[in-house]
């Protein structure tokens, strides 16, 4: 087979959390990191790196996510690999993107500087390479599995009130849901269970605790979940591994 | 960044079709091609090839499926790229898989000699490097997708008769299921739609004949699939792209 190529193989991550936006709602933003370097030197991308040659896919994500915004998410799920021709104007690289999902608290722990910063994800700056469809495609990927898994857990802590999920889905849907119908698809689902435990720190009739019923979890985490250290797989799906 | 790898980039694809088992019902088979050269040099493998220069990553699971089997889906899907650091003896390959589906007919016309075969998913030989975690995770994404999307229809024509539809699950998900409950389960869900004509060459009371109702496909094509050209993504959803 004659014209092998050897391409760069480049590994980035999108990483969602959400931030209040403007009018006290939640809204879904994600990091991005300012090139130092030529190509699309200034712009703005996803944070990412090089495979290097002691790693595999999910550590050279967990590496360079770490590297340049001090997020560590503790599991990182394979979103999709981009290899279109054209999508990097002097080189060909290949790049194997992540997508994981942090809690505000540990968003609030990363970087934030002049040159990481985090975005809405409704209004992004312009893109280098073809990150903005990796975003686009990333978007409906946590929109179509909030539909049919647990992943709005991944926002959460373990135990969240019914009203908290709910801004996760308004966030992620973008669109506003009626809270009593979702109290009652929610509850009927027998996705999430009341704990019995209700919100600390509210004055009075503080509303009930739920927290997903890991027994009925239907991701799908890709095929090498139980081949990575525990560790790395948690934020997901709970305590449960 | 030190050590900096420029890893051998391969990509694969999963082929599945129903072929009749010994009993006369369909089973989910797929080919492999053995190996002439090492490593894992007479065992058998999914049927791949290195990245060339001037196509992309659809275009040469494409060109390597046709060389090596002759086959020629119209849609391939992207499944999951594997890069674990010792899944290849000598270099370090990163594969990007992708897979397929391909109705009886069309894997009639595939290769089939010595060095090409079909097997039953649930009888495979011994395969090279880590190709058995990947055909078993190509099997758990059928498996899932068949359940929230219209991916039968792969397997099939554009009509079909309830029957044998029935059979595309019985095989995909390897247990029989209660005709009956699942014409009830089929119709109820609005996912086919009855043609209004019957099978031809049948005696008498001719089953009916459904399809798809292609308005509902849930299926996630990957971010890709309105850049590639329309002959290439047609047969998991019928005519309507």
């Amino acid at each position: 087979m004659s014209e092998v190529v050897f391409p760069n193989l480049a590994v980035s991550t999108v990483i969602f959390t959400l931030r209040p936006g403007e009018d006290g709602t939640s809204e879904l933003a994600l990091p991005l990191v300012r090139r130092i370097r030529a190509p699309y030197e200034g712009q703005w991308a996803l944070p990412g790196g090089p495979l290097n040659a002691n790693e595999d896919l999910a550590q050279a994500a967990s590496r360079t996510l770490l590297a340049t915004t001090s997020l560590q998410p503790r599991y990182l799920e394979q979103l999709y690999a981009f290899g279109q021709l054209d999508r990097s104007p002097d080189d060909r690289v290949v790049s194997i993107v992540y997508w994981a999902l942090v809690a505000s608290d540990e968003a609030d722990r990363a970087l934030n500087n002049e040159n990481v910063q985090w975005f809405l994800a409704d209004d992004l700056p312009e893109l280098a390479f073809d990150h903005a469809l990796i975003v686009d495609y990333a978007l409906s990927r946590l929109r179509t599995k909030l539909e049919y898994s647990q992943i709005a857990h991944g926002f959460l802590g373990e135990t969240f009130t019914l009203a908290q999920l709910r801004e996760v889905y308004e966030a992620v849907l973008q669109k506003p849901l009626d809270p009593g119908n979702f109290r009652r698809t929610m509850e009927s689902s027998g996705a999430v269970v009341a704990t019995g435990e209700r919100l600390s720190g509210t004055p009075h009739r503080p509303p009930q605790l739920y927290k997903y019923d890991t027994s009925t979890d239907l991701r799908d985490r890709g095929p090498l979940s139980r081949l990575v250290a525990p560790a790395t797989i948690s934020v997901l799906s709970g305590e449960k591994i």
